[in-house]
């Protein structure tokens, strides 16, 4: 039967990619891809027909992965980070499903390393406890319901992940964002920009309340920034580096030994 | 420098291994991990000195992993999943900083695919919305919070992954998570045992009504497994995968032209 895989290449470059991400590619005769990713596997991608096409064409690539699957050409399509994390499983899923396409092509998808965990441990260990990812783009979820899941995730002192804080034309969910870490209590805050892309990797530890302050023009967040908000317990080692404890030594000692 | 690297293995066995991690195994001179893990990445641990220890027994791992590195020989810790998610990453951290060591050893911390997404990769597209992580272990977090999270977590629709639902001796978070389960409408539920380990391998796509039919004697659900509730907008393909919408074709043509 005919194959497609959505490969999950993870976090930048080539540093994360999984052995079997890694076979898929090298398994396909076509590599469906955003073309920024396409550049960034170059390595990986010779010998391969390379279709890309820029940002918001994400319809269109999946359709044209399809197609590809449908005229018996094994094919990936590329999803950085992983797939699942606002990446292109879900649409490739649904437009298959559409097209009641399952008899005639083989699905399979593969996980990676997303950039929220990838970003976390540049710095420490900041999340360790439950937390919550959310997407701040509206263009296809309610901003009512973003702003609400905001609000109950600090209120829950989950640590949270926030992926596409703004872009350009993209203001008001960020401010509404940061609306809300403005009622609560000041947290330790971390803004990665270009997480696992070697020179361009940009990693600051900060506060939620130096967030507010720089309010919409601050220079480091943007499309391709993750910003984590730890929670009321996270604290900076002596080092600087960010420690969400997860309590075992409030109730151990060092040596093991129940306190 | 001595040098200590936490890696994280990723979901299972050396499916989802990254290249980072894989160096830095090949770099260490010894090993430290839980005794399952150390047994699943056998093939890789070769000539290396391997120390082992069972479950619970964290702080012990963790602190013969910074002996070691005190003592100069070049050390890893392993992490299955991600380290950050409910891994070694916080602990290690935190006994360095207990025990000032940061400027006698280089800590390198690497991330992984986590068991949640290695889950969601094998049933179809069942995440690609907001999405929030909770463990039900009380052993180090207070089950009331617990139980506030996991209802703010349902009341927002995210799409919720539930890490260490029970264990033999804990079930009452358990009983308190099924409860808040029967509040809300039904949700397509998955149930993944052991993600990533060949064999061993189960994963089951139900809803929360059986869950909540089967109570604590859910033969699937134990200490080495996620449950995956979806949001409300999750439905079934016709194929039988599971699919949360990201919302494209409320707004686009399959064409990708606006509707």
């Amino acid at each position: 039967m005919n194959r497609l895989y959505i490969v999950s290449s993870g976090a930048g470059g080539v540093h994360y990619i999984t052995p079997e991400a890694r076979r898929a590619i090298a398994e396909c005769e076509v590599v469906v891809s955003y073309t920024k990713y396409a550049r960034e596997l170059k390595s990986i991608l010779e010998d391969k027909e390379v279709y890309t096409s820029g940002m918001t064409h994400e319809i269109e690539r999946c359709t044209q992965a399809i197609e590809y699957a449908k005229q018996g050409k094994t094919t990936c399509i590329i999803s950085n980070g992983d797939a699942n994390v606002f990446g292109m499983a879900t649409l490739i899923v649904e437009l298959i499903d559409e097209k009641n396409l399952w008899d005639s092509i083989e699905l399979i998808s593969l996980p990676g390393v997303t950039s929220f965990l990838a970003a976390a441990s540049k710095v420490g260990a900041p999340v360790s406890q439950d937390f919550a990812i959310i997407s701040l783009s509206d263009r296809l979820t309610d901003i009512n319901l973003i702003d609400k899941r905001v609000k109950s995730t600090l209120e829950c002192d989950f640590v949270m992940g926030i992926y596409n804080p703004k872009s350009k034309k993209r203001i008001l969910p960020y401010q509404n964002f940061l609306a809300r870490l403005d009622e609560v209590e000041e947290k330790i805050a971390i803004i990665a920009q270009d997480v696992g892309r070697d020179e361009k990797e940009n990693i600051t530890i900060t506060t939620t309340t130096e967030l507010i302050k720089e309010d919409i023009n601050h220079e480091k967040v943007g499309m391709n920034t993750i910003i984590i908000i730890c929670n009321s317990n996270t604290k900076l080692t002596k080092n600087g580096l960010v420690l969400t404890p997860r309590g075992y030594l409030n109730k151990y000692e060092t040596s093991g030994e129940l306190k």
